[in-house]
């Protein structure tokens, strides 16, 4: 197979997310020569390179969701997709990069299949990485499978915490560098930092809790079932991406996000409610417990944030509600939805290292996405 | 030429910096396997791997230390350090990186003569990119000079900014992704953060301004001559190494370090004062204009913050003495000596993106070496 510059990248996933990565593939200069788009699908429809195609013709976002959506090609299988790439990295002489920008467990279950066909994945998807430990392993075990291939396939999830906040590249760089972590720590919920950071603050509560979640749904902050945020799920799938990094915890803990010790903030006479709406209107009967939390912690000179906790060294991982002084940097420094990361290690031990921002969003997840991208086509184009 | 796995490394300075990073890439059991270490030199000796040879023995820091003392081979001048790596290059079919810890003018202006002799360069060393916009210019064509090379050289100086943290990989993101960089803020010397954080808090100054820089110099925590860190050019410095990376500001601004506006806080009949001792025994003579700048702050609800400040729509690069309000992040979240960066782009708008930690010493600006060096080794090795 002779050798050709830049990548091949197949889209699997095209909403706002995927939308955007297209966006920045194509409008920026050198990724729009070097990165080609051979490959285009949602759950229904597919856009495809043929085997003597470059790649996909796309000059605006206009004229690839019509041709999309006008397209004849159904969405591809993926085991079929997975030839028609392999075909391509063939005929254009291109590694190929599949991009899933789904939050689907099926695709995430499908990596060990497009590593093992050469293929590398970049993804903000979680699932593949904080799902069960076996997935996460034969994940793993088919990307090291390739080393013997010209071009081996990697894997990159920057944006599967933090969207495009550097804490994967930045935790990856401590560790590759012989460092070791202790402790990190953080707000890791764009969701849940919102609402405590409203709800919680050195002078008390403004609004009752219940009203304050309700402004968030009706802004868009929340999912349309408030208690998949308050839940805490997204923080303990966060926890269990980040420590399974950390080579001492990864046979340790966690099998899975749902062995991390995680407090649902949702109280238990609403746990089954199915509509989040009737969550939302149910909520007032329990302001009255999270005020008296609230009203203590404040007492004592501390706000209430729901945070993230890996305690590298005793091995105890959680999703908690606790309390931070008035100084602390995620009580004084945070504001609005943005996540905040606390690196603790043997190096920065004294003072950690800490990067906040806003932590979702299309376009700053897309950012993640095509950083990796890049990161790929450096390795491997 | 065949290629084999791995890189070699050519070390040229061997103090703090360069004895952690020999010790990161000797004790991490991936970077021992991967990274050969070919050759090591200070101002005066050197230690070589032959033709024949993969890589110097090193066993420990004392074996090399000690190796190094007792060696009889003086250290190379560049130009003939630069063929036998050339030479070593072609022997072992490996891709050479010369990692420079020194902060020397004469290795930095040899950047484009190792580049053009197709090396890749790796360095905290700030004088390259902050010296004359002629040198920055000449090596970044030596550099694209070797494009068509079956392995390009590149060039990496993560720790030029911030030592370990994550300040010019995230630039470089923010950029490589087609987003547009507003507003870089930020206190980019750990010297002058300790001075204003103990110096400048919201109920007043504990000590006067010459006792708090006084404990700094006893501490260490200031150069040798502590006007060489209340000058402010470190932090022009910086600021032009960060400028220079955003396209639109290059060609405008700045033509070296010393052309970034920048208030130096040295008072004026100290500014030939040569010696370190009594610069600092005559600056309590002016504690009362530094005290009543900070009384005046503080009547307002602001502390003083030395910082840089590039303003990318303006084109306005400065290093200057600022007022931040008491719950500005880098009043209420920063401590100690951190560094503190704010990144203000299009996609970070409403919230910046923000990197915090300590940015000197001696084993995190080793981290930032090291983990460019392993970017180097998965594009070139």
């Amino acid at each position: 197979m002779s050798k050709a510059q830049g990548v091949n990248v197949a889209i699997i996933g095209v909403g706002l997310v995927g939308t955007s990565v297209i966006s920045q593939l194509t409008t920026v200069p050198s990724l729009a020569s070097s990165v080609h788009i051979v490959a285009l699908q949602n759950s229904k429809k597919a856009l495809l390179a043929g085997l003597g195609e470059s790649r996909i013709a796309i000059s605006s976002q206009q004229d690839w969701q019509s041709k999309l959506s006008s397209s004849s090609t159904a969405a591809l299988p993926l085991p079929q997709l997975t030839s028609h790439l392999a075909s391509l990295t063939k005929s254009t002489g291109r590694h190929t990069v599949v991009v899933d920008n789904t939050s689907n467990d099926a695709v995430a279950s499908f990596y060990p299949s497009f590593l093992g066909a050469g293929l590398s994945v970049v993804t903000p998807n979680k699932k593949a990485f904080s799902s069960s430990l076996d997935l996460y392993k034969a994940i793993l075990e088919s990307s090291a499978a390739t080393a013997s291939n010209p071009r081996p396939a990697l894997l990159y999830g920057e944006s599967t915490v933090g969207a495009g906040l550097p804490v994967i590249s930045t935790l990856h760089d401590i560790l590759a560098t012989g460092d070791e972590v202790t402790r990190i720590e953080g707000v890791l919920s764009g969701t849940l930092s919102y609402i405590f950071n409203e709800f919680s603050t050195p002078s008390g509560a403004p609004q009752s809790f219940s009203k304050i979640v309700k402004v968030a749904k009706d802004n868009g902050y929340t999912e349309p079932h408030p208690g998949d945020d308050l839940s805490g799920s997204d923080v303990s799938r966060k926890l269990t991406i980040l420590s399974r990094m950390i080579p001492s915890l990864l046979e340790k803990l966690p099998k899975g996000y749902e062995s991390v010790p995680t407090h649902s903030l949702t109280p238990a006479p609403l746990a089954d409610v199915k509509s989040g709406d009737e969550y939302v209107a149910r909520l007032p009967e329990f302001d009255a417990d999270f005020q008296s939390l609230n009203e203590a912690a404040k007492a004592e000179g501390y706000v209430l944030r729901y945070v993230g906790v890996i305690d590298a060294v005793s091995g105890e991982i959680k999703a908690s509600l606790e309390k931070y002084p008035f100084s602390h940097p995620f009580a004084s420094s945070l504001s609005g939805s943005d996540n905040i990361f606390q690196f603790k290690t043997k190096r920065y031990s004294n003072r950690p290292l800490l990067v906040q921002g806003p932590g979702a969003g299309a376009d700053v997840t897309a950012m993640g996405v095509v950083a990796d991208l890049i990161k790929v086509a450096e390795r491997r184009g």
